[in-house]
């Protein structure tokens, strides 16, 4: 049974989630947390819907096992496909880093023109401009899949040379289109925001949905009552699919060298 | 019960192993192969020993179902987790694409000096190194870990401004080591050849594991006559893990659009 002081869970494709888990760990320092990486079937983002959804599947019902009170899908191609069609069905709210973001892109841009990138699967899934349309049907929406971006990241090359190379061969799609609001839609990306924002300029309104799902999470607790006790001490566990050590090191990298405790797991038993 | 017209079973984390089978039907044309991609899992490179094997054990499990002769393991993470320390025990003949590569490797260096390029786990394992000093101490070995050079080929950045950025940021390691022989140590790399020839020169001798690892197998089956029928008609199964359309479309582009019919199953119940 889940109750007030009970951990929220959040999980990932990997280690980019753990930006994600940053953002609520600074927002809600009392909270405790149960964080999964599924390190040993990274990436999503080229993957099919229902591989996506029965991987989705597995970690929740991990999670469940832990009484989690809310889940966190710190994951923009596991979000796109879990919780735009309803696909999921949890008596427990169940966030995604999408719906946060979209919703201040359109409060933040003044031309009604804004760019989304992701990784393949969030942006070939359509789900951001149909939720930016939904909200405003006057908006256009443009979006490029950086399927590098990734890759980069991990390997440490987030403001390299290299780095403008891969960042150009991209964006320069958006060169033309006149955005003036561009969303940060995988994890990962706001680990090169440098690069990107020496290409792009400073004129554009950069949204990284993970600090508006962090807010968005804060809130749903609030209104129902769900925040942890003032004097709660924190406690997070995290948890992956595959202990490579490359993960082991960008985890303690993200989250300041705490020499943070993981624990390897077989997740396809769940 | 297998026989001599029975498939040869070959297996990749992905669609690089592709690049093997091309040989292999170039090389036996007649044979029935059955070839199965973990795209669900892909890549392995980044994976721990322990995921990597449980995998790997997975897929022979499957292929032992199609009842398949030989096994090629065509992943070169994979060959040097499973093959080096006779990890697997099986009843039928399984070879990987370290073997034949460093023996080549051996055969053609001059100046004893061999280069390697992988995954960070082929790379890591040292399996290389150590199978080429088994054969000759003398020779000194340069291993280089490539991570970007698989996302690279992935996205179809084979002969780019790009790629010669990527190639010079990891191969300028091996400039001052004066090596003749190079070892392509990923089944993605030969789609790379000409970028990393204009950076390194044609005065070092370029190592495809893929065409000896072929030709390696075909002595095999004929030292053991179990080659197949010369008037058999090839059969040729594929099945992989997830069915992602730019996955699909990979395949079409090596195996030259033969519109190859291609299944989908789910690996975790073998």
């Amino acid at each position: 049974m889940t109750n007030h002081n009970s951990p929220i869970g959040v999980f990932d494709s990997g280690i980019g989630g753990l930006t994600v888990l940053k953002e609520i760990r600074t927002l809600m320092p009392n909270e405790n947390v149960v964080y999964f990486g599924d390190t040993a079937r990274v990436p999503y983002g080229s993957k099919s819907k229902d591989t996506v959804m029965r991987y989705v599947r597995q970690i929740i019902r991990f999670l469940k096992t832990k009484e989690v009170k809310a889940i966190v899908i710190a994951c923009n191609t596991a979000s796109a496909y879990a919780l735009f069609e309803s696909a999921l069905d949890e008596d427990i709210p169940v966030i995604g880093v999408i719906d946060a973001g979209v919703k201040t892109a359109c409060n933040v841009t003044k031309n009604k023109r804004i760019g989304i990138i992701g990784t393949d699967g969030a942006i070939q899934s359509g789900v951001h401009a149909k939720m930016i349309n939904r909200i405003d049907s006057q908006i256009s929406v443009f979006g490029k899949a950086c399927p590098l971006f990734v890759p980069f990241a991990e390997e440490g090359l987030f403001d390299t040379k290299l780095t403008d190379g891969v960042v150009e061969h991209y964006l320069s799609y958006f060169k033309p289109l006149d955005i003036d609001t561009l969303i940060l839609g995988c994890t990962h990306y706001p680990l090169l925001i440098n690069a990107i924002r020496r290409y792009l300029g400073d004129n554009i309104n950069y949204v990284n949905p993970a600090y508006e799902t962090a807010c968005q999470l804060r809130e749903l607790l609030l209104d129902s009552n769900m925040l942890c006790d003032a004097d709660n001490t924190s406690v997070c566990e995290f948890f992956v699919s595959d202990c490579a050590k490359k993960m082991i090191s960008f985890a303690d990298m993200i989250l300041g060298g705490e020499n943070n405790k993981i624990t390897a797991l077989n997740i396809e038993n769940y």
